[in-house]
Formats: C-alpha cells, sequence, structure tokens
C-alpha cells in the first residue's frame, strides 16, 4: 500500500501544505496537532474498543472522557474554542455534550444579569450540568405543539410545570438521560389563563448530592439508537413541580411578578440571528465531515488492486479501483463538494458576521446617538438577516443531505471492507445523520426557503426588490425572459454560474404562478419547493465555490498548479450537478440539450481524468490525522491490509471467546470468558 | 395512535386478506404464524437487548438462538424450508448461518457421493460445522485472483494448503471467526506446477473436542462491523498444511490420483444457475425487505401528527403527516417498488424454474434415448439460462440498491424517532447493507448485464437474435427506429412498457456505438454501462409488474377494487421512475418534454392522491408480524408513545446506571452497576 501512496503523491504537484493553510489556517493546524499528540497519550481516549462495546460500558467510557477532557481544559486553560476543537477529535459525543453546546448557549444568550449569576457561572464550572430540553414525544418540528405547560401562580410568584399527557415527555433530550442535574425546559407559558407560547425555564431535576431525580420528576435514558450511542439522550416528565420566578429566563420576555404581567420580547431577530449561525456552522461542517470519508475511501481506493483492465495488456496487473470510471464517477464529485461545502460555508458565515458586527455598531450608535443613521442601517442589516436565514436553511438541508449521503457512498466505494468498522466510516455515519433531522429537518427546510423566494419574487414583480442578491437574479431573469437565454457553460465559468442563477429564477417564478395565479394548495406544491429550495441551494454552493476559487486571496495563498486543479474541482461540483438535474436546466431553457449530451459524455468524464492524478493529494490536504480518522481503509501511510489484520487479531475481544459449537450442548461457551473488555 | 390507524383501514375497501395469500400464500401465511408463536414463547429469542449489548455478548446470545433453533428443527421435524422461514423470522443471522447455507449448498452440488457421505452427512446433523471461504483479503470481486494455494502432491497423493502472503488471508468468511470447525476453502490449484484456477477444499480447521486450532491453522474473528454484528465473519490462515485428496470436491472436476492428471469439469453451467438462483432470490427477498420499512413508515406516519395543513382552517387540528406530499413522494412509490421488486422476483424465479426443468428433462431424455429433441432443447435452454443469467445480475444490483436506499428514506420520513432502534429500522438496514456488496457488488454487475446486451445488440444486427425478449425488444427498436416513437404513456399502461423497452434498445444501440464503432475503451464506458443495465432492470421490473397486475390469476384472487389500487401502484412505479429518469427518456425520443411535464405535475402527484387512502391497508397485506418488525413505531395497532415509552423505561439497561456527573470526581458511577444484562 505504501509505495501505490507513494507514488500517488508524487505524480501531482497540488501544493498540499499551502492548501491545507488555506483550508484551516496554520494556526488551527497546529493547534489539532498538538491536542492530536496530548489526547493521544491518554488511555482514557483510547478508540480501538468503541465498536466492540454494549451501551451500558460506551456511556460510562464517554463520560470518563467527558471528565478528562473538562480537566484538561481547566488544567491548561483552553480558551472554549480549544476546547470544542479537542472535544470534536475524540470521535464521539461524550454526554456532556449538550451542556457544554445548548445549555450553555442558552443560558448565556437568554439571561439576565441576576440569572447568568445564578444559572451560568456555576454552569460554566459544572456544578450544575444542564440539557435543552425541547422536543416531547409528540412535538418536534412544530415546536408550538408542544404539551408542557409552565403556569403562573399569581399568589406565590412561582410557576408550575407539568406534562398533562404521555407525549408531552420531552425526548430525545442529549445529556439528560443520566447525566444533567438541570434542564432548560421549553414549555407552554399560562398566564391567567392565557397561552403565551413556548418560553424556556431553567429547572433542577437531580438532587445536586445523591444525583437522584428530584420529586415528581420522571427522568431517564431513552434507549439505543442508530448511533450517537455515547450520548444519553433522555426523557422527562413533570408531575406539577414548582419553580421560582427567577426560572424563567428573562432577557427577551419576563413576567414582572409584581403586577403579574407578560412582558413582550425586544428583540426577536437576534434569537433569529443564532439559528442562522448554527446552521451556517452545520454547512462549514459538512466539507469536513464528507472529507473523513472521501479521505478514507480515495486513499484505499488508490491502494485496492482489482482486476486487470479489459483493454490492458496481460502483464500489466491488477488495476487500482480508483482508476475505473466507475468508481472515480462516485468518489472525485464528492471530492469536489467537500471543497465546494466548505468554502460556501465559509462564505455563508463571513456575511452573517460582516452583518452581526454591523447590525451591533447600529445598534449601539442608535442608542447613544439619535442623529446616527441606526434605523436605516438595521432595516438593511433586518433585510439581509432575512435573506442570510432563508438561504441557510436552504443550505444547511443541501449540505448534510450531500455529506451523509456522500459517507455511505464513500463507504460502499469500498466495497467489503468498507462495511467494517475497522473501515472509519460506517461509525461516523451514524453519528453524523441526525443532522439530517436536527436543527430544522431537511426536508422541511426547504418550504421556508420556498416562502422567501416566493416574497422576494412578489416583491421584485411590485418593483420593491431589496437589491440583495436573490433580487438581482430574479430581476436578471424578468429582463432576459422573452429574449431566452444559452449559457455558455462549456467554455465559461461564470456563465455556468449564471446558468444555476437562471434556474432559480424560472423555478421561483413557476411556483410564484402555482400559488398566486392557479391558486394551488400549498400542500400540492410541497415536492416544488423542494425541488425550488435544491435548485437555489446548489446555485448557492456554486456561486461561493467559484467565488473562491477565482478570489485574490485564493491566488495568493496557493500555486498555479494548485489554483487550475482547484478550478477543475469547482467545474467538475457544477457540470456534475448540471448534469444530474438535466430536466430542470433544460426546462429552464438555461442549456440546450447538446450542451447536456456533450457535458455527460465530454466535459464530466474529461475532468475525471484531469482531477484523478491529484485524487490523494486533494484530500491530503484536508489533513485528518490518523489517530482521528481512525480508519485502517484510510491511513495516510497505506498500510491498510497490515492495519486490519492487527486490529482484527490484536484488538478485538471477540476472539476470547471460545464456542463449544454443537447444537446439543447447551453452552455455548468451552471456557469461562476472559475478556479484553473487563482488562480495561 | 389506534384509532388513526383503525379509521385508515375503515376507508380503504383493499382486501387484505386476499392480497396476502396472493402475494404470500395461506401455507406460507399459516407457517408463519405457528413459527412465530413457538419462537415468542422462548426466552431465549428474546429480541429486546440486542441493540443495547456488545459485540461478545450478542454473539454468545446469538450462537444460542442458533442451537436453540437447530433443536427445535430437529424435535419437529422442520423441512428445510421451514427452517429457514423460522431462522427468517429470528430477525438476526446466527453464527450458524453460513453453515446452514453455503456451506451446506456447496458439500451438496459439489460432492461426489464418496464426499456426501463423508462431509455432507455428518455437516447435516451438525457433527461437523463449517463455512464458505472464498474471499481473501487481497481479493473478493476477483475470484481469479485469489492467492491461496492447493498444491497436489502426487507422491503421497495430497494437496497442501497455503497462505503464501497476508493478502492471502481469508477474510469475511461467514461463521468462521469462532464457530465453524471445518471449511469449503476456496484455493488455486496448483498441478505439477501449473495453475488450474480455483477450486473448492473441504478442510477441517478446528479441533472437533477442543474447538481449538489445528497446527498451522490461524484462524479468529475479524472484528465489529457496520452491522451482522451476530455473525462471527472470520479470517484464516494455513502454513503448508497437508489435506487428503477426497478435501477437494470432486463433482464437477478433480485429480486422477493414479495418473495424476486433473480432470476438466462436466458441466460449467450448473453452476451458471445457481448464481442465478442466488440472485433470483435476493430479488424476491428485496421486495419484502423494503416491505419491513415501509410498513412501518406508513403505519407511524398515519399516526404522527405535526402542524396543521397551512391552507386548512383553524380548528382543523394537526395534520396525518402521511398527508403532506413531500411525505408521499418519498414513501409511496417506495410503498409501490415492494410490490414491483416483489412480482419481479417471482416472474424471474418462475423463468428460471421452468427452465431448469426442461433442462433436466432434457439431459435425462437425452441420456435415455438418442432421439429425442435433447441436444436442441438443451441449446434453448441454455440460451434462456444465458438471458436469465444477464437479467438477474443487473436486478440483483437494482433491487437490492433499492430495498437498501429505501430503508434509509423510510427511517428519515419518520424524523426523530426513525433514528431510535426501537424504530426497527436502523437495525435492520445495517444487517441488510452487504447484501448490495455481495454475490457480485452492484456497481460491478452492471457490467455483465452491458455486456449481454452488447453481444444481443451485435446478434441482432447480424440477423441472428435469439427470439429472446431482449432480441425482441432490440429488434422492435429498430424496426421503429427511423419512423420515430411516440408512447401513449399517460394513457396506456401497456405503452408505459414499451417506452421503457424502448430506452433500454436506445442505450443498448448507443453504447454499441461507442465501444465498436467509436472504438471506446472500456473503462471510459463504465458509467455508461451502468445507466444501460439499470434502465433493463427498470424495465424488466415495469413489464413483471405490468405483467402481474394485467395477469388472470390476480384478476381471479382478488376483488376488483384491490385490483385497481394494485394496477394504480405500477402506474406510480413506472411514471415515478420515469421522470426521476426524464433525461435518457427524453434522449431516446421516448417521450416528449410536455409528456414528462404533465407526468411530474399531473399524473404522479394524482396517484398519490388516489392511493394514499388505502396505504395502511396495503402494507397490512404484507402481513408482517409484529414481532418480526420490532418496532414501536410499526405497530399494528398504533399504540407508538406508549411502546416507545414502555421500552425506554423498561428495557433499557443504561437506566440502572447512576451517574457521578461532576468531572472533578474520577468516578463515573455513583452505585455499583446492577444491571439489567447481568440478569440474563
Ligand atoms: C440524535 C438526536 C438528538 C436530539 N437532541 C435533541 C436535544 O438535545 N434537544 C431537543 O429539544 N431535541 C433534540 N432532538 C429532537 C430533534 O430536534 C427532532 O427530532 C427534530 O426536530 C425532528 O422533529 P420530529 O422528530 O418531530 O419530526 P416530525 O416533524 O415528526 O417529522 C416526521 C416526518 O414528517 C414530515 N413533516 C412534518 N411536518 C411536515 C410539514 N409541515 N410538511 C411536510 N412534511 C412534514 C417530516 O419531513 C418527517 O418526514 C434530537 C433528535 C435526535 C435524532
Ligand atoms: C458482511 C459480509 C459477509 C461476507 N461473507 C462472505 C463469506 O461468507 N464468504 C466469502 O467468501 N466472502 C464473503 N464476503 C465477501 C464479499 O463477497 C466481498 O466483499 C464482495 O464480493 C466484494 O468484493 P471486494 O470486497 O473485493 O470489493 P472490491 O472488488 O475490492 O471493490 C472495491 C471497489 O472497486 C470497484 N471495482 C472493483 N473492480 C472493478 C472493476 N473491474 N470495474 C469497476 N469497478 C470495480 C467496486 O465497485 C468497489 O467500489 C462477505 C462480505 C461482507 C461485507
Amino acid at each position: 500500500g505504501s509505495e501505490l501512496l507513494a507514488a500517488e503523491r508524487a505524480q501531482s504537484a497540488v501544493g498540499v501544505d499551502a492548501l491545507a493553510e488555506l483550508l484551516h489556517s496554520r494556526e488551527s493546524l497546529d493547534r489539532q496537532k498538538e491536542l492530536v499528540a496530548l489526547l493521544q497519550s491518554e488511555a482514557v481516549f483510547d478508540k480501538s474498543q468503541s465498536q466492540s462495546l454494549g451501551r451500558v460500558e460506551r456511556l460510562q467510557r464517554a463520560l470518563a472522557k467527558g471528565k478528562r477532557l473538562h480537566q484538561l481544559a481547566v488544567e491548561r486553560r483552553w480558551s472554549l474554542e480549544e476546547y470544542h476543537a479537542a472535544a470534536g477529535l475524540i470521535g464521539e459525543p461524550t454526554p456532556y455534550a449538550l451542556h457544554a453546546s445548548m445549555f450553555l448557549v442558552t443560558l448565556r444568550e437568554q439571561s439576565n444579569p441576576e440569572q447568568r449569576k445564578l444559572f451560568l457561572e456555576r454552569a460554566e464550572k459544572y456544578e450544575i450540568i444542564g440539557c435543552y430540553a425541547q422536543t416531547e414525544l409528540g412535538h418536534g418540528s412544530n415546536v408550538r405543539g408542544l404539551e408542557t405547560t409552565a403556569t403562573w401562580n399569581p399568589e406565590d410568584k412561582t410557576f408550575t410545570l407539568h406534562s398533562p399527557t404521555l407525549t408531552a415527555s420531552k425526548w430525545w433530550i442529549g445529556s439528560l438521560g443520566r447525566t444533567a442535574n438541570h434542564a432548560v425546559v421549553m414549555a407552554q407559558l399560562f398566564v391567567a389563563g392565557k397561552n403565551y407560547g413556548p418560553h424556556p425555564f431553567v429547572v433542577q431535576i437531580r438532587d445536586l448530592e445523591t444525583h437522584q431525580p428530584l420529586e415528581n420528576v420522571y427522568v431517564g435514558d431513552i434507549g439505543p439508537k442508530f448511533g450517537y450511542n455515547t450520548m444519553d439522550n433522555g426523557f422527562l416528565l413533570f408531575n406539577n413541580i414548582k419553580i421560582p420566578h427567577i426560572s424563567m429566563l428573562a432577557r427577551f420576555s419576563r413576567i414582572d411578578p409584581k403586577t403579574n404581567q407578560y412582558v413582550r420580547p425586544a428583540l426577536p431577530t437576534l434569537v433569529y440571528g443564532t439559528m442562522t449561525w448554527v446552521r451556517a456552522n452545520i454547512v462549514l461542517d459538512a466539507g469536513s465531515v464528507l472529507a473523513r470519508g472521501v479521505t478514507i475511501a480515495t486513499r484505499y481506493c488508490a491502494v485496492r488492486r482489482q482486476f486487470q483492465d479489459r483493454d490492458a495488456d496481460r502483464n500489466a496487473g491488477e488495476t487500482q479501483v480508483l482508476n475505473y470510471k466507475m468508481v472515480q464517477i462516485r468518489l472525485l464529485p464528492l471530492l469536489a463538494s467537500m471543497y465546494a461545502l466548505h468554502f460556501t460555508g465559509r462564505g455563508t458565515m463571513k456575511l452573517y458576521q460582516e452583518n452581526q458586527s454591523r447590525m451591533n455598531a447600529a445598534t449601539q450608535s442608535n442608542g447613544q446617538d439619535s442623529r446616527s443613521p441606526g434605523p436605516e442601517e438595521l432595516r438593511a442589516g433586518a433585510d439581509l438577516l432575512a435573506d442570510l436565514h432563508a438561504t441557510s436553511c436552504g443550505l444547511k438541508a443541501l449540505a448534510s443531505t450531500t455529506a451523509g449521503e456522500g459517507l455511505e457512498i464513500c463507504r460502499r466505494a469500498c466495497g467489503g471492507h468498507g462495511y467494517s468498522s475497522y473501515s472509519g466510516i460506517g461509525p461516523w455515519y451514524s453519528d453524523y445523520l441526525p443532522t439530517l433531522t436536527w436543527e430544522g429537518d431537511n426536508y422541511m427546510l426547504t418550504q421556508q426557503v420556498a416562502r422567501y423566494l416566493l416574497k422576494s419574487a412578489r416583491a421584485v414583480l411590485a418593483g420593491k426588490g431589496t437589491g440583495n442578491d436573490t433580487s438581482q437574479i430574479l430581476q436578471s431573469y424578468l429582463a432576459r425572459k422573452d429574449k431566452g437565454a444559452s449559457f455558455d457553460i462549456l467554455e465559461e465559468d461564470s456563465e455556468v454560474v449564471a446558468a444555476f442563477a437562471w434556474r432559480t429564477a424560472y423555478l421561483t417564478f413557476e411556483a410564484l404562478k402555482h400559488r398566486d395565479v392557479e391558486k394551488r394548495s400549498w400542500n400540492s406544491l410541497l415536492v416544488d419547493f423542494w425541488r425550488l429550495s435544491t435548485a437555489h441551494s446548489q446555485y448557492l454552493v456554486v456561486k461561493n465555490f467559484h467565488e473562491a476559487v477565482s478570489s485574490p486571496e485564493l491566488v495568493a495563498s496557493v500555486d498555479a498548479a494548485t489554483a487550475a486543479v482547484l478550478r477543475k474541482l469547482f467545474r467538475l461540483y457544477a457540470l456534475h450537478t448540471l448534469e444530474r438535474e438535466a430536466a430542470d436546466f433544460f426546462a429552464s431553457g438555461a442549456v440546450t440539450t447538446r450542451q447536456l449530451t456533450l457535458t455527460r459524455t465530454k466535459a464530466v468524464l474529461g475532468l475525471l481524468d484531469e482531477i484523478r492524478p491529484h485524487a490523494v493529494r486533494l484530500v491530503d490536504a484536508w489533513q485528518i490525522p490518523d489517530w482521528v480518522l481512525d480508519s485502517s481503509l484510510g491511513r495516510a501511510d497505506g498500510n491498510v491490509y497490515e492495519d486490519l489484520f492487527r486490529r482484527a487479531s490484536q484488538e478485538n475481544p471477540v476472539n476470547d471467546l471460545v464456542f463449544d459449537p454443537y447444537p446439543w450442548n447447551k453452552e455455548v461457551l468451552k471456557a469461562p470468558l476472559p475478556s479484553k473488555l473487563s482488562k480495561l
């Protein structure tokens, strides 16, 4: 294996180091190196038994990892960023994960000063350990349908928290099952008989000493899952428990305990902003998630040889399977996708941050100085945020679907060995899949995108376009529609981007016609909306990728050969997508059938040939350490078979069993079990 | 939940019982009922802990299940069919699975009488327990590349079995890791320095008493996998061990111990036949495999309510998610697919069996009576077998891909709860996935289909068509090609079938042109071949499904309303496939863009509306018992939430753990672990 990978690396001039730096920054690469060395040196972070153990054992070991990680963070005074980087490297979620993310984030964002002191400060020290309890057995997507109630008691200034039905049970709540002693609970707020909708409450659920559930709290772990088994997702029911006034997180809205009145939220758009930020992060991560599968499959397919090429001469020896076009057509577009998603995530995040700081500035100057241009800036900012919000919904759906499904494609590309846990792909895939469902189910998010695009189209038609990118593509479509379009997709990169924009605009106005003119029901249009959202998001990816590969930053940081290969990746992503979605492009008139045929038979195949020699270096540039990949197939040194063999014969506890194989003997074992498991 | 399912059942007149009988036969439904009652009554077959346990524990329990199953088979004198039916119901493979299938099958088919006595008879009694060891670490698909050698020693009439390299290690071999004491080993046969290719040898590998590996045999389990973890897939290396002459399975080819000469195989086509049979079985099974996921998702989506429909009036209450078009477009075509695959599997199997008995008859009469028409019959039979072989390759690939990917679509359609192991989909999906890789990797099989179609097309062009269905569709395409075609797909079912045939023929001649006229390399055409094979297989499914729904048998066995719904399922399968593959259909000229648009916007959506009311009854007809589904979401009574809750709170061993949640305490548990696991 190692000679083959060496030869791969020798045949390409892609500048791995510069490219790695462009992707991840020198600083974070250095940090990663240090962290991996540290974590790898501690026995508690050992990964070798994870896939062999049962949940009871895995969960305990995961908690031990979480504890040690926290200790290291304290000892070494890690920043939040360093802590999260380290947590990402250990390869599985720990039972602290939701405490360290959603619980702390919610407290930070939604506490008033008093609550920060009471809850946040102690939570940051892990004196209280929490979770974010929104979803219930009966309701997830439809948050307004939650059944848990929090009723304001004016007489003693408390709330009564109650789960009136079985389906009101909180469910799926990460870190809740066995770990948390507190929870942020979303409950319908009732004041004087009126329902004010779901609000967040901080509730203690277990005794801080004994860790036993408090009275009238029923809590536990929801059981085994397709993945994520090192996390104790939990359930939680309340039987009329009383909690004090301070429990309701009060930064945005609150009950005035004197008047018993509900005080409305001040800045709803801020929460909106957080959701956008979370989704932009999912997009950014999707590139790296996919990169893990593509790194493994690409290296393995360069090492794996099977069959002679049918047209090769007799002595040619067996072909690396990466040379087969049927393998390339599965892997290389994914290689392009991981770059595409990464740059798109970065682009979205940048837009978001620019806008946030502009809005913050505006808010502040607005407060201090009434002559400042605050309000208009705020309005423009809010417009952009609405655009960002919608685009991040669509991109979250597209990116996580691409990454999740892409991992399975990578696994299958590895043939039989892909099915071994030692491939490293399977466990990673199963743990990633919830991303397609949480933070907005990917199918449902597409409705939000469609709603926004319809709204934008109506505005544009009414001459009230905002001038943002979405308005612009709709406007230029309208301007050119009657003349028709023909984009020179095979020659000009920017024309490919324009063809994607055209298709989005076409589908938007089609959908608008169905809804506004033909008055079709919303439900009957859901499939069209899903297509529309997908089309729009693909446009955004193509646009962002194109901007990245033509940016001065890129040209300045990598050599010309590398930049040229990246531009090929862009073309592969764009043209392969275009070909798969041929029907849309054709129907919109963006391209001709002749162009489509050429794309498939010439352009895409040609790009596969051109990118093939650089495949290994292009995954090397992602710089995923072997310890993180945790894969026999994806090892940087190519010693695939040796490592599979070593793990099977040395790390596999099953090999300590001596079976009595005969069906008439009831005993299954010949000898008592001296398990590797019990050694640890 | 239960009222909702009751309402679903009330609103449809589909005759569940008659349909069930048509699908599975009364006899096998009755048998299933009895077997489930029996198995469910025995504690050893309990399923509740499977997904919580680690591999060491699961494997032992699976062996216990296998033992008990064998005991029952002996006690109750089960037929082979009954045994396999029972094994299929317990929900996971046992370590005997490869003994009971490939090991016994190979011995039956490839032994001479002496070997039957020595190996097969003892194997049937489980005195010897075996496996089928073909794949190696370095070679799977390319069987000719195997490295294990069996060298004939003329001096003492033995073979020396040897693994010359690490990659020669047998790998992935089911039942080998801990269970088997014998193996059928495929090894390159060397006689007097000449390699005669891979041949099967029966080899003892473990002591029959101590179950320890024999000297110079290195054997073990290959470790944890994405699924199939109740099976001990194993590795096996030989260090120059000697085995007697009788070890080489000698029905088809053998070494004459007197002359030391290799004797060539007599009837190679028979083996060919077995592979076809195995693949036809995979097609038939794929329908049932998928049916499990579709049953679960359909019932759950009828019980799950989330959001009000946007166009509904305020008091409508939440909608069953099965009403959302975006859910329907994912599930209902899969519902159609499971029927389509089932009928296709049946059709293929019937053709195969008819041909086998014809050939057997011909072989026999040929032997007994030289005036019989044996030879011509045999030739026709061999032609048909070649056709069946190719079509079964393509169908195996299409069917298992549809089922495997379909299960994941079903899982996602269930939202968050789909991710719980209690959904029953995840475990079933992970255990099924190897079917996409074994018995011919699905991507590679498509090359065999293409090769056959190219050969047929050349024959047809040369006026030498065999008159089988493949030749006919190629011929009618040629006859009509210049006039062009336009199929009335929206009105006539048979025209839809014809459009699929047309597309296959078009793609075949396109591929032929690339290969024979343009002399393109085989490799550069792999992607085209994959498309071609997929197209051809889709044609076969559409054709088989159409024949089934228009057959007199069907009309005789179900009432008219049910038959009408089945025809709608046919149309949905066909038109939905056509729409997804629009580019091909359009390029071939089989349909116009107008037709394609109407298919998408009218026909498919209309069919969703029409089939929706019957969805629950259409899955009920599959008659999968609750114990087999092992799913909270898919329960026939609809008590989804109660069952999720019961399992989480009563069957989940994790809830016995009391964590010490504070990172500064090194201990992870407060109290020692009184695990549910240790109780069993
Ligand atoms: C591993 C994991 C961890 C989680 N962690 C947490 C946590 O820590 N805290 C927390 O609060 N929650 C958590 N969740 C819950 C998660 O956020 C929800 O499962 C998710 O939001 C999906 O909601 P649902 O399950 O209600 O899906 P549903 O809405 O029930 O979806 C079911 C199906 O209906 C479809 N559907 C529903 N409504 C519509 C509509 N209007 N139009 C069209 N189609 C529709 C969906 O597309 C889907 O196919 C977690 C979930 C998982 C799997
Ligand atoms: C759970 C499980 C159980 C098994 N049980 C058994 C058993 O009991 N006994 C046994 O003998 N074996 C067993 N196998 C092995 C199985 O049969 C092989 O894994 C399977 O045949 C695939 O072969 P491979 O792994 O060599 O794939 P490879 O051939 O290495 O495939 C790797 C990749 O290369 C591609 N590729 C390879 N050649 C070509 C080509 N010529 N053209 C285009 N693309 C190509 C493939 O499509 C794939 O993407 C088992 C496997 C699994 C996963």
